[in-house]
């Protein structure tokens, strides 16, 4: 490295030389680069912005003034420039550096955010609270899609305050753009710089790879007394040859799995059902690939619906197609489906329309760490009237319940992992409408339950009780919402052990506890581990379930425990 | 009535003249005013749109052509005309006609909406369902700020889809407009015939009480081969003069209240507390008047920020108020910050920021029926790390947490009712963090505890079941989380009650489960009533917590039948 070793802290980019910054970015790609392969991450959008990024710091005097990124995920350069170089190698790991800002780990990190859309919202409350510094708001990669994004749209309109906002314009979402700020994109970069921002000072075309325009026109940004836009156009993977061909497969880089994983399972059975079924719909918010939706995208273009990250849309638009007679599955990551949750009770609930909700990232997810952590779906999805929950156990159950569910009439959840299949069952119970599954039955005494990919962690862990002398039934509990009643019946006067990968609230211990006190039977012994609800920093997700005790270890311990 | 007692069906609408139509309408505003006034409800923004609904069911042929409201509220000349005048003296009366559009009630209701900027969402996954039909959205009443409707904007403009899409254009959302729609519309009201809308095509400025241009233009829509706008241009309260002048007073009507209620102490305390703190901001999603802040945003217009009907907004703003060292109060109804879950997970408190949430309308909300009811707010709130959940029980305790939390440095969120405040206890024990009050203490083996305006019902329990000889401690759980351990410790071993009005998960009940399952404490009995989790259809309160065994009767025969 020839520049990047020197910069301590943001001021000292100040005296830099233009030539220099540009070595300085040069530098900040191979250590982006290296990193980010080594440790999975957000490579091509954080090569975009390295020279933005270099001349925000040069102009701007953070962390007085605030830059808030939308999404997230565009902070490596931002991060290792402001005091970060050190650490950069744990990026996304464990107590390293997270892959979005945040704000535990350095004062120049204005909040944390992992979801699109917020920053101008952050922006608006900011302003008002008129602080001591200029405001600046990053957006790129679809964040523009977002309800939110015009909601607080509106709101700056009419803000007689000053923001900055600068649109990262890489005329790439996450899998291609969608809607009318698109539109509104390419006619700006078609005819240039004759257009306002919606009545909004909008400086267009800046060439995002070019350092001295960048800073030209970031100073005058600085000076000017009212907000204004500057669109800015970059290229995603700027500099890493690879990645310029091909963003969509180094947007976000992990590493390769060696088993199917249950995205990959559910992309296959979808487009299979889709041969026979001509009403199912696979809906997705800027996330064809990452959802497993490629085979489906490419054989049904027609039914295949990307919204752009708009989840509420997705989800209320899925309500409309069901009114239609047809099948909808929305197929969004835990995390994202947080943000339909009204749209869930109100327009899907509500009105009891069979849309399939296939909830890939569920659990645990690793590496994007806490604003991603898939932990509240059941007991966000419990608190609505007429919906169903199901976890599979592995890729074959993940595919009976697709297929089963072509027929079932009301709302229905299908939470799965994103990981890899850890274990085949080769156990195949039908499906019935919240029934439970035996995997193993001896009239034991000790009932472990548990569901999805959970519940490979409770079989092992059976294995090794019975190795000790202690023979465990174990279930699976694959219905979350409705419960089996009938077989917890034949579980009373037993100690029943729950093992389940998301918080307490509408678990199946909290379900079970709620109704063996009503029938007031204190010959049933329940104990439990879930996940507490705080939030978790980024570990791998074998790493966090030994913290909460969900590993084989863990299991068996407490398990052992409790029998004392 | 002149012609209204003929229209059996929407289809005997298509034989009248044009006089008779207006004759009509004034039938129409006429039963309209009557039961309105009489039942509560939405009177103006129903008045606004007889004409147009007049002018709907003559062109059009219901059910097969669907028509999709946006608000829900302006549904009632359209109920009325398809075959539901003989019942609507029953309007927003339990198993009377819905204020809303209900699929349940008629094969006319597309579908159920009481929430806001749904409507062409809904009408995008019709028009992808291919349903044989026109579909046409009716969006008024500020519908067009939520970012729900940009979304859905966003795909309408690249769908290759048919959608009627009409403005209803009253100038006025439910307390003035907000937003760069209601800018554009502005100069389309202004400059007449020369806009598209977003490249779609847009019939302007059409006189919204000129039926027999309306029928015109309907028809002219329903020939278009394409996706076209209708502008129409509505006064809310047309024909009753009183709410002509005061539509914010007569938008939704409803029972004067002998006692003060929760929200007009809410509002008082508000406006106290902001002449000595300067930090404090109150923040509304179009309801000022609704949520009692209208003192507050006439002494501090700079600090009450109406960001429109956009509650996701709303809340990430105040997340960056809290940023810039602000005290940001966030008053939402219950069921409308249902659409704000995931800013408040991922924005307020990941980020743990000090923002309070003041939630007006929970419980059982009575005539606004099913979309309305203000029962998951524990839940949802419950299931995200950080926040911490308070229901005062009476004006005096809201006024002591209100106060007591412009010092706590964390989420908080604070519930009460929409109903008047029913009992003063005068008892003021000082707010500490997670700490419950007790009420009466007798040292009894029987403890029943509640919180918020549920307890008033539980504390009369409490005198009926003393004159009965049955002597019960009650303690006012206000803290719902953190739950208040340390008391619940100087529990053990006796019967506990808990009563609440909200859906289990997450409420007292279940907490005191799991924490005395934990401990393996068999002395303790616990009983709970809370809130089924399915859906409540128009009811008073007092009738839904009969339904539920909340009301007095239901509480002292469930503590005599357990105790038996």
């Amino acid at each position: 490295m020839q520049i990047l070793d020197k910069i301590k802290l943001p001021e000292d980019i100040k005296n830099l030389s233009l030539k220099e910054l540009e070595l300085l970015a040069n530098d900040l790609r191979n250590v982006i680069t290296k990193y980010t392969l080594a440790n999975g991450g957000h490579l091509a959008s954080n090569l975009g912005v390295v020279d933005l990024t270099c001349a925000l710091n040069y102009v701007f005097d953070f962390p007085k003034d605030k830059l808030i990124f939308d999404v997230g995920h565009q902070c490596y350069a931002y991060k290792i420039l402001t005091g970060r170089l050190k650490e950069f190698n744990t990026l996304r790991q464990k107590d390293g550096i997270n892959g979005f800002p945040k704000r535990e780990e350095s004062q120049y990190d204005t909040v944390n955010s992992g979801h699109a859309s917020t920053a101008l919202s952050i922006a608006c409350g900011m302003a008002r609270g008129d602080i001591d510094g200029n405001i600046i708001c990053l957006i790129g990669d679809g964040a523009m899609t977002g309800g939110l994004f015009f909601e607080a749209l509106n709101d700056v309109l009419t803000l007689n305050k000053k923001v900055i906002f600068i649109i990262n314009d890489n005329n790439m979402s996450i899998s291609g753009n969608v809607g009318f700020i698109n539109e509104y994109l390419k006619i700006v970069r078609k005819y240039g710089n004759e257009f306002t921002f919606l009545d909004i000072e909008m400086l267009n075309n800046i060439d995002g790879h070019n350092i001295s325009d960048l800073i030209g026109k970031l100073k005058y940004a600085k000076n000017s007394k009212k907000t204004l836009v500057l669109h800015v156009v970059t290229k995603k993977g700027k500099g890493f040859t690879d990645a310029e061909l091909n963003p969509s497969k180094y947007h976000s880089v992990g590493k390769v799995n060696a088993k199917p994983t249950y995205c990959q399972v559910f992309g296959k059975v979808m487009a299979n059902l889709a041969d026979k079924n001509q009403d199912i719909f696979a809906i997705t918010a800027a996330m064809t690939d990452g959802t497993g939706l490629s085979e489906f995208a490419q054989k049904y273009p027609q039914r295949l619906i990307d919204v752009g990250i708009a989840e509420g849309h997705a989800v209320t638009m899925s309500a409309g197609l069901a009114l239609a007679g047809k099948k909808p599955y929305v197929a969004i990551y835990s995390t994202f489906l947080q943000r339909a949750y009204d749209n869930i009770l109100h327009d899907v609930c509500l009105n009891k329309l069979p849309v399939v909700f296939c909830i890939d990232r569920a659990g645990f997810v690793g590496g994007d760490g806490e604003t991603h952590q898939g932990l509240y779906d059941v007991a966000y999805l419990g608190a609505t009237p007429n919906m169903s929950i199901f976890a599979p156990k592995d890729g074959d159950e993940l595919e009976d319940i697709l297929t089963w569910s072509q027929s079932f009439d009301s709302p229905l959840a299908i939470r799965y992992p994103k990981n890899e299949i850890s274990r085949n069952y080769n156990i195949h119970t039908p499906i019935e409408y919240g029934k439970w599954e035996r995997i193993v039955e001896s009239d034991s005494q000790i009932v472990l339950v548990s569901n999805g990919e959970t519940l490979a962690n409770v079989c092992e862990s059976a294995e090794i009780l019975k190795s000790q002398g202690i023979d465990v039934d174990v279930i699976n509990a694959r219905f979350i919402r409705p419960y089996d009643e009938e077989l917890l019946d034949t579980l009373k006067g037993k100690t029943i052990f729950f093992f389940e990968e998301y918080i307490m609230q509408n678990s199946l211990y909290a379900q079970a506890l709620d109704k063996f006190n009503k029938e007031q039977d204190d010959s049933t012994q329940i104990y439990g581990i879930n996940i507490p609800n705080v939030s978790y920093c980024v570990a791998t997700r074998n790493q966090l379930l030994k913290e909460v005790g969900l590993d084989t270890d863990g299991i068996v311990n407490f398990v052992k425990r409790k029998l004392n």
